[in-house]
């Protein structure tokens, strides 16, 4: 999935503002379920990120087009685990270890056999 | 109400994104029913923005602190309309004429006696 | 120019939070320019917003997909005025004339020949 | 450090999305140097977040109003280490270990001892 970076995305030091790059993984993390025609909203119930170790490495600037990976490393019974990466010209800028909860009215949900299939399928069927 | 500008607030031009100084009014509106102990959702209706004509006059920097000001001009069957102003060092940076409307489920409700009442209420008690 | 509306554009209320369409009008703006392969940071100058009248008309939602339209409505000694458009499946949704101006060091330029007829050239160029 | 929760820092959730979260500890970062008459540019440099592990563990609401607190953990040769919290009522919302590296055009600076005795200086001046 690539992104531009547009004014909005930077700050005065010139370059993106750091917590856009959490944005930009959340983009491409919904866009994986856009694209298969689905929605990361599954009866009412919302992925919400739990934690998130983000590593900035370097730095995007206004018009650079960035690249935003997402691998599934993990599905637990309650949470699954993405190893999330942001390039820009085949540097990594940004990575972080994302996990992933499943919420409906405030409470955790199991991820059962399901959803999990579903998951492993989506990020299957990018490309 | 005070507001101050952080880095986020910011783009590589080094001044407020311009599109940030609508946020801040809309924090001031939001304010005006908070600091009176109610809340800008009456029965899971929200004021929602229909027009907004807006100066962009001066430019706000990192570390300022901005004023936002907000007065009724008018209140009509199903909107209302304020003036908003921010200003810093007693400097106008931005002015708009805001129209609001009472949305609920998507519809525009009637500003009847008892929200009009109130909405008078609400902005006369701010010191 | 068309452009996915992902969970940071919304809010509680479930649409998209009213100053975001002056994002996406300035995300247009700018993607003429790099479309062009050229950048709308002119020597060091920056297009400004000067004012912006702004209709809210509708709403877009998560997960949609809305086309942000421009056309030159005037240009003049030292601004260009644009004329946007958002449009979510040939409904509009968002539209607003925005007057801008080229600032240089906090001081406004005069639009020389050679950049209105740049301006011109961009804008016809996109298809 | 008290920061109000508005309209703009909501999705359709309903909650605050989760990477305000670090904009709000990048606030709290900044006004410990405005609470003493003093920046967090020096001498052209800035403050860069190089890794931010986060634990987002309850949810804030609109009119919600929490507390962003920061302690200095490490201050290395050329990094210090923060813990940030972020409570709603004395309960935790959000907590991050914020590794940060000083920044002048592009490069990475040493900590000389004026800036780390600054930097301490600072962080128990707070009260």
């Amino acid at each position: 999935m690539q992104i531009r970076i547009y004014y909005e995305d930077t700050d005065l030091g010139g370059i993106v503002y750091h917590s856009n790059y959490l944005k930009y993984c959340e983009r491409a993390r919904s866009e994986v379920f856009f694209q298969n025609n689905t929605t990361p909203i599954i009866d009412g119930a919302h992925f919400v990120v739990r934690k998130m170790d983000c590593d900035f490495l370097s730095s995007a600037r206004f018009g650079d087009i960035i690249e935003v990976s997402s691998n599934i490393k993990e599905i637990k019974k309650a949470s699954f685990i993405l190893e999330q990466e942001i390039l820009k010209d085949d540097k990594i800028v940004f990575k972080a270890i994302v996990t992933l909860v499943l919420v409906k009215d405030g409470k955790v949900q199991r991820l059962n056999q399901s959803i999990k299939k579903s998951l492993i399928l989506l990020w299957d069927s990018r490309c």
